[in-house]
Formats: C-alpha cells, sequence, structure tokens
C-alpha cells in the first residue's frame, strides 16, 4: 500500500469511525459497535473503499496495545488483589465450557468422533477457538459506561486477562497432541517465568519511573516512557515467553498503576487512542470480513458456533459468578462481559490452519463470532446497566472514539 | 515486517529519541538533531537494531502531515498576507540558485556538457533536486525557540512552502524536456486548480467547522474530524492536483487556523507526535542511510553536493531577504532556515531515477544533505538566534520530543 492510500484510507475511517459513532450513540448503543460497522460498511463487505493492509493491521496492532495498557493504567491494584481467586474461578469456567461446547457443536455437525482420531482433534480444537476472551471492547464499553475500575469491571477484566493466559495454555496442550515438539510443562514453564520476569523487571522499572515522577512530574519525558515500556513488554512476552502480546502490554500498564503521574500517563494515551489508533482497530474488526463470500453451509455451522460462543461464555462465567455470590444482573454482566471474542481466536485461528486442525473455510465463523460479540456486548452491558441505573447515556470522558 | 518487529523497533526509536534527544539539549543543540543522529546509531549504519521498513515510512509520513498541518494551524494569517510577497521573491532565489550552482557542480565534475545532450539533462537534474526546501525541521526547531508564528518564522515558512511549489514546477519542467507527455502550462494549470480548489472547499470546510465549534466546544469530534481533513487534503493535492501531501496539510491547518479552537485542535496533534510519530519520523531520516556503504568517489561529490547545496541556498535566500530589507543576523537566518532538505527531495531523486536522468549512486548524496542540513539548520538557527537574545535554551513547551 503505497503513501497516498494510507493518506485516503486513514481520512475514511477517521471520519466514518466517528459518524457511525455518533450514530450508534443516537440508537443508544455504544460507539465502539457503531466503528465496528462503519469497518463493514466501507470495507470489502459493502463499499470497499478501504481494504484490510499490514499497514492497517499494525496500525491496529498498535490501538490494542494501547487500549490494553490503559487498561492496566487504570486497575485498582488492591480491587485486583481483592477479585484475584474469583477472576481465577470465573476464567477456569470460562475456559472449560466452551472448549467443551465448540468440540460437542463440531461432533453434533459431523458425527461423533473417536477420542484420538484426527476428526476428534478437529473438534476440540474448534472448542480451542472458543476459549480465549478478548476484553478489549468489554473494557471500551465499561470505559464509556465509567465502570471499568469499579469492583466488578475489574473482575471482568482481570478474569478476562486469566482467561487469556489458560486459553494459551490449551492452546499449546491441544497442538501438542499432535506436535511433539511442544511440552505442556514447559508452556506452564515459560508462562510462569514471564511474570517471574515481569515482576523483577516491573518492579526495578517502577522504581526507576518513581525517581522520575518526583523529578520531572507532569513532563513528556513519563507518558513517551511508558509507551516505550508498553511496547517492550508486549514484545518481550510474546518473543521470549509465548505470552500474548496483549497481556505484556497489561502487565506494564499495572507495573505504572501505581505512578502519581498515571492519570497523567493515561490521559496522554488516550488522546492518541481516540485520535487515531482506536479508530483504526475497532474499523479494522469490521474491515477483515466480506460478508459476500459466506456460503448457507458455512452460515448454518458459524451460526450455531456464535450461539455456541456466546451461551457457553455465559453461562460458564456467569454460573461461577453467582456460586462465588455475584448475584442478579451482575452475575449475568461477567458472563456478558467475557462473551467478546477478538484478536486472540483469530490468532488461535491461525495456529489451527498452520498446524492443519483448521480448514480456512471456520475461519469466516471466527470473524463472524468477533463481529457479533463486539456489537452484542457492548449494546447488552449498556442494557444490564441501564436497567440497574436508568441511565444508558455515555460521557464523553473516557470514551474512545467520542 | 511482522507484528512484534514493530512493536520491538518503536519501543527501541521511542527511548533512543527521547535519550538522544535530552542528550542533544544537554550540549545546546536542538533535539531533533539528537533524534536523527538516534536514527544513524540504532539504524544500518552502527548498530543496526532498527531498519528502514514501509511500516515506519508509513508511520513517518503520517508524521509529516501532522506536522504540516500544525504548523498550517499556528500560522498567523495577517502576517502572511504581510509576508506573501517577500516569501515569493525569497522562494524564486531559493530556487534559481541551487538550479544553476547543482548543474555547474555536476559539469564541474563530469565536464561540460552541450544544452540538449543527454549529460546536461543529468547535470539539469542534480540541480532540481537542489531546489526543495523541506520546512519541517525548520518549523520544529523555530517552534522549540518560540519562534514559529514571528515575522520572520511565517516568512521563512511562507517561502518554504512557495518554494515546493516552484520546486515541482521546476521538476516537471525538466522531465518534460525528457517526457513529452506531460505539458509545462498543464503543470501550472494543476497547481493553480488546486488552490482553486482548496479555497472553495476551505471556505465551506471552515463554516462548518465554525458552527461545530461553537455548537460542541472543545469536544473530540472536533480534532478528529481536523485530522480527517489534513489527511483527505493531503491526499487530494498529490492525487489529483499533483501537488507534493505536505502542501496540501499545511493548507488544511491554514483552512483552520482561524477557528476558536485551533489552539485546542494544536494541543492535541501536538501529543499525537511527540508520543510516537515525532520519534518515528525524525529517527527515520536516520535509518535511510547506511554509512559503510559510502565510497570514496561518492564521498567526494557529495562533499561538494552537500556544500554547494547549503550555500546556494544561503544565499539565495539571504541575499533576497537582504535586498528585501531584512537586516543583519535575520536574513542569515532566511537564508539558514531554508536550506534543509528532506523528504521531497527524496521523493525528486527517485522520481529522477524512474525517468532515467539520475543514477542511483547519487541517492546517497541526497540522503547525506538531508541529514547533513538537518543536524545543521537548527543548531545554526539556535546559535544565531542565541547571538541576539543570549538565550540558547528550548522551553518544554511546544517542543516535539522534549
Amino acid at each position: 500500500m503505497d503513501t497516498m492510500d494510507i493518506l485516503r484510507q486513514l481520512a475514511i475511517i477517521i471520519v466514518a469511525a466517528k459518524f457511525m459513532g455518533l450514530v450508534a450513540r443516537k440508537l443508544r448503543a455504544p460507539q465502539v459497535a457503531g466503528a465496528i460497522v462503519a469497518g463493514l460498511i466501507i470495507g470489502p463487505s459493502l463499499l470497499g473503499w478501504v481494504g484490510s493492509s499490514d499497514f492497517l493491521s499494525g496500525m491496529a496492532e498498535i490501538g490494542v496495545i494501547m487500549l490494553m495498557f490503559t487498561a492496566g493504567l487504570e486497575t485498582n491494584m488492591q480491587q485486583l488483589r481483592r477479585t484475584g481467586v474469583k477472576a481465577t474461578l470465573i476464567a477456569c469456567m470460562g475456559v472449560f465450557v466452551p472448549l467443551i461446547g465448540g468440540t460437542l457443536l463440531f461432533m453434533g455437525f459431523y458425527g461423533f468422533a473417536e477420542p484420538g482420531s484426527d476428526a476428534f482433534y478437529r473438534a476440540l480444537f474448534i472448542g480451542t477457538v472458543l476459549t480465549a476472551t478478548s476484553v478489549s471492547i468489554t473494557v471500551q464499553t465499561l470505559r464509556e459506561l465509567g465502570k471499568l475500575s469499579s469492583e466488578l469491571g475489574t473482575t471482568i477484566v482481570s478474569a478476562a486477562i486469566i482467561d487469556d493466559v489458560i486459553g494459551i495454555i490449551v492452546l499449546t496442550v491441544v497442538i501438542g497432541f499432535k506436535d511433539p515438539t511442544t511440552s505442556i510443562p514447559g508452556v506452564i514453564l515459560n508462562t510462569v517465568l514471564f511474570f517471574v520476569f515481569a515482576g523483577v523487571v516491573g518492579y526495578v522499572t517502577y522504581m526507576i519511573f518513581k525517581k522520575f515522577d518526583k523529578r520531572w512530574p507532569h513532563t513528556r519525558r513519563i507518558p513517551i516512557l511508558s509507551l516505550a515500556l508498553a511496547f517492550a513488554l508486549a514484545y518481550i512476552a510474546e518473543e521470549f515467553f509465548g505470552v500474548a502480546d496483549i497481556t505484556g502490554a497489561y502487565v506494564a500498564g499495572i507495573i505504572l498503576s501505581s505512578l502519581q503521574d498515571s492519570t497523567y500517563i493515561s490521559r496522554k494515551m488516550d488522546i492518541n487512542s481516540y485520535m487515531l489508533f482506536g479508530p483504526v482497530f475497532f474499523c479494522s474488526i469490521g474491515l477483515q470480513t466480506n460478508i459476500r463470500e459466506v456460503n448457507s453451509t458455512i452460515l448454518l455451522f458459524s451460526l450455531g458456533f456464535v450461539i455456541v460462543g456466546l451461551l457457553t461464555k455465559i453461562a460458564g462465567c456467569g454460573l461461577m459468578a453467582h456460586i462465588l455470590g455475584i448475584r442478579g444482573y451482575d452475575s449475568l454482566k461477567v458472563g456478558v462481559g467475557m462473551m467478546t471474542r477478538g484478536e486472540v481466536a483469530l490468532i488461535v485461528a491461525q495456529r489451527g490452519m498452520t498446524v492443519g486442525m483448521l480448514d480456512e473455510a471456520y475461519f469466516t465463523s471466527v470473524i463472524l463470532l468477533i463481529i457479533v460479540s463486539s456489537i452484542l456486548t457492548p449494546i447488552i452491558l449498556k442494557l444490564l446497566y441501564a436497567k440497574e441505573t436508568g441511565v444508558a447515556d455515555a460521557s464523553e470522558q473516557g470514551d474512545m472514539i467520542a
């Protein structure tokens, strides 16, 4: 893609995302859903003005990193400590139930498969794709609603982060059945090592930043170096420990969340997000699919895939939340907040294709699940919160694409 | 370049640019020069940690657009009207003298060439590469010094913008000698048409933004849609009128410069610039070259090319400034401010290679001129201003990479 095309596409994305975001707000839907629909409209599905490209993917990736970093920055550590056990239990059920559900769905469509057979692993892989929650849409919606740093918000975000880690372990285990070069203990060891590494580096970095913070408060070097830390930890997590880059960015945010200047950093990050990277990221979800290519067989399977994908997360996480004493609408909010899928599901699907455990045709199902869940999650979450408070309007403050 | 590489390289660029920027400031040199040197250090010339890539070029281009847009936004229109005639005359001499100088340099090296011969056009093309001033470094330095919106600052920036337009006309004329498909009147017509188009679109856009400004002051939609306007005009300028994209972005800034919220927009743009796009752009100038590949023949020619390139701009623009009544150090500041070359010179060189009027070897000379002029201009400008006021320190405010 040449430079002129970049400028043209960015101009279209910014205007379309903003316009559809405002339309969505008028319709009492979240602006994030508007931006995704904007991507569908301007993308190959409808107008074809903008196509997905390496450049836009790179920009979207930076957007995700910034989003997760800001989520980490805004984490209330005391609440995370309080919600840690709950979050882990919710995450476990949020991995287990969709894994079983996806496996059974595949067998329901193509017949029962003997454990150990090739078809069995294919079925199991469909389940695996369903495991990883993508927290970014939920984070965004919770932020729009001003609930991100509430106890429930922290529980959902923590659960989604832990869910990612467990999901990646499950992926490695399932692939490990086919490929004898990866070892399950090795994966677990790497994950543990990353958190040990992050703890040590985090402590040192925190002490350095604390000095900066004291000596040069509110100077540009603080948000600039914070952003570099987010990029660096995201890179190190994925490259050296096999942990998702967004987890690294989130951890970077948590490391700096106790700084005096953490709100200063988060405000600067926010401006970078809503001006350019946010719209590009949310639009790119809509851009990545072409509705026209979908045929009836794929559509039928995809329909089941989407329904199973959403319900198993709601049932698994919601039930566990209920067991843990989160009552009424709140347990439903946990389930709905955990049902979003995103780039991690795409990455899992891609790895499945690489090792020959997933056919390309199912990629459409994954993209449909991402779109449907990304649009439904914020709408339902907003309705659930509105039922409680009677206010469904988003405030301009803290709103990614306001 | 894959996603992990993007994150790794961005982390390195941000830290290196910030660190070298602070070192430069300690040494009383401008931070911009520090960021360029950072690019040389981390790039293929020395450490090789970061290479130039399509993704980084795209990011750098967005950085240039933002920079030129902000320069336009901060333009004092009343002063531009006052300096318009002066700026045009300075720009004309700033194109004419380097054009002659470059042509003579080539003939001095390779022997006199008969007008109309192939060698003559090659000589003329070397002159053409020297015509286009890149104002971005100067804009940055003037902003660091707090002189961007002074009368002298406006004169220099206006002259550099007009210089670009004239430079592109010269390029088209020179290429036109070889290629009969481009016509000189056509080029001039296109340029005039662009400014007519920008005037009409600008008036309509300004009226719409003025309403937005009144109805929703200080909301996110204002800087977001402004950025979209900058991208759109940059694209339209280059794609439909053959005018450089940065000229389009500058015009977009001028259109919005009379808005009440123009400082609000410019502050948001500034945060986007200094966090990520600014460091990437300035580093990428250093990244684009590999000092190791330079041999003695190229070095000798390049040395002459750099000296002629710098002196002809200083002489041409400085002399005209002096004739126009700008006295003492101020006329020298105009000459020095106009001597920076940048991406436009690279684009001109690339077009020359495409049509076979420039050999690849001279590309190194162009890059060297860009680096030397980018480093020298801010240092000399700062010294000239320091001689006057006795203060050479940059303020944190308005400083791209502080």
